[in-house]
């Protein structure tokens, strides 16, 4: 995907300057928004407005608007012709779609602030970037206690992501039948019940640390399957011995939390109790493995989200090395599904 | 420059996600330059490097360099091809070219913090980004006492943009063999000196608000050119009357610091008391008389360090508008140059 540099020298040194005032661009693309001022255009449509109209229309001044509007202008947001402004396609995703607004809601609510000390970050080996939201050495406790905004940013696009591909990859899962299923990182207990509510026969077991467990008992309790789904406490980075009667072991955005080195060493201990025929399944995003080079853009940057405010050394893998994290495990690939949901992919494996 | 919308619906949402995500760019960007990355390619050129390679030439590990790496080819930054990474022409100019550096460091350390609240300046008619550096009503009085990095930069840009065109420019003004000149906001005296030190015979007398006056009385004292330029302290949006002896009314990037309605108001004053044949010169950076887009770009996203860090209302305008608020005035365009310097433009201009 990014094996040639394809710009010309001028259109180099133009996106150079795209990059050196980038955060001007999305600040200004976020105003646009929020301000009323791309619905007003949008709902001008060809008839375009004046600055004089699109002031009138918004809630702050001319000056403001007119700002905006240039930089609008240069960032191809919008365009102008004899002195009226019209939306542009970019403008249009911006306001109506719903992966750009969760991905920049994402973006300013919970990432831009923290972002300023990336360099830390990377150096420290730690999400110097929730700094900006208190003291916590990762997100994840913190995330009930974040500002209102970014916890709701953050759920939206944790549910945007994570939770689109469970329907397009249930059957690819339950074309094996399996009776027992694990559900390694269960988290919340949102796969188990999915599949219990799939299967009438299958019974899962959710292994997580202990403190996730109690959070998902209770969900799965509220739900009625405690008669289905088990539990069994673990740290996967331990060395606790592992249950091996399961069919399938889920792993489902799991492994993505996790060094190479870490990777390798969960499947390793996995591979070491897997009773014969059984199969690893493992569903990721992988930026290499996507149809758009818009969502390989993504991923990647959201990579530097893990750096900087999740955990400081996870991040979305590419494919390509990933699968040879697997080969290093003692697995073997058997079968590769992408384009499940938004752009994940279904890796399913068996033991060498 | 921006009558039309050329992007096709999938250009589009994939340039969506790359301003949903711009932040996450920039800050890459900047780490590979600050972290030696870039250099360290830079200087494998054609043989290019290994990740584990580059990890060993860096002061990061593996994992930081992969995530910079990743987001570096989604930014067209770097390209890699069979496990080798390689500087591509945008690395290069972030790397080597003075104004990238000068434009990324400035909305670094100057503006990328006081950014997030653009929303609220707009609003609010003030640069409200600048409570990150402390309690001040203009970044004006606050230089002196900003964070080293922040001063620095800031300075770095001026000194680009603001001087650049003044060898340029000289012959143009002195074409008029002027006996007088006023600098209008004259600021630190720098144009005055110049002036000075180009002509033997034209006297010079700044006009500034009292406080720059006696900073310029200093550094013209240093020059030892007291004797040839004088000093008139006063408010030009005031009604204490004006001198009207000058042979060239001189105003070098500063009407852009005043709204429409103010500029309007200054040079209705001035055009009050100019003396029949006297002309008033204007250099300015417009956006629209700009031979690059990526010149165009910079000048809009730097209109926004004005809404949010130096006043709340100045910018940087277009020269379609600024004419007519020369007309407006009582004025009219003798002469047009563009492209001085760093793009800068002159305008000549007499009274109606």
């Amino acid at each position: 995907m990014y094996e040639h540099d394809k710009l010309s020298a001028l259109d180099a040194i133009t996106e150079a300057q795209r990059i050196a005032f980038a955060p001007m661009l999305f600040q200004t693309a976020l105003c646009l928004r929020n301000t009323g001022v791309l619905d007003y255009l949008d709902k001008q449509g060809k008839r375009g407005a004046t600055l004089r109209d699109i002031t009138n229309n918004s809630n702050i001044n001319e000056y403001a608007v007119s700002v905006l509007l240039d930089m609008g202008l240069s960032g191809r947001i919008v365009t102008c012709k004899e002195d009226h402004y019209y939306i542009a396609k970019v403008g249009h995703f911006l306001l109506h779609d719903t992966m750009t607004r969760v991905n920049m809601d994402f973006t300013q609510d919970v990432c831009y602030q923290g972002l300023f000390s990336l360099e830390e970050a990377l150096k420290a080996g730690k999400p110097t970037g929730l700094k900006v939201f208190g003291e916590w050495p990762t997100i994840y406790p913190a995330l009930s206690q974040l500002p209102h905004a970014a916890r709701e940013s953050w759920f939206a696009f944790d549910h945007y992501y994570s939770d689109g591909a469970f329907d397009a990859v249930l059957p690819h899962i339950f074309a094996y039948q399996p009776g027992s299923l694990y559900d390694v990182g269960g988290n919340t207990g949102k796969w188990a019940l999915r599949c219990c509510q799939h299967d009438n026969d299958v019974s899962v077991t959710l292994l997580d640390l202990p403190q996730q467990i109690a959070l998902a008992r209770e969900n799965i309790e509220a739900a009625g399957l405690s008669h289905r789904i088990g539990f069994h406490a673990v740290d996967m980075l331990g060395d606790a011995p592992l249950p091996g009667e399961a069919d399938i072991w889920w792993m489902s955005q799991f492994l993505d939390c996790f060094s190479p080195e870490q990777i390798i060493a969960i499947l390793n201990r996995v591979a070491g109790v897997m009773k014969p025929g059984a199969r690893l399944c493992i569903m990721e995003l992988f930026w290499d493995a996507q149809k758009f080079e818009a969502a390989a853009f993504s991923l990647n940057a959201s990579s530097l989200y893990f750096t900087c405010m999740a955990n400081g050394n996870s991040r979305f893998y590419s494919v390509e090395k990933f699968c040879h994290y697997l080969e290093m495990a003692g697995f073997r690939l058997e079968k590769r599904v992408d384009n499940l949901g938004i752009g994940h992919t279904l890796l399913i494996c068996q033991k060498f």
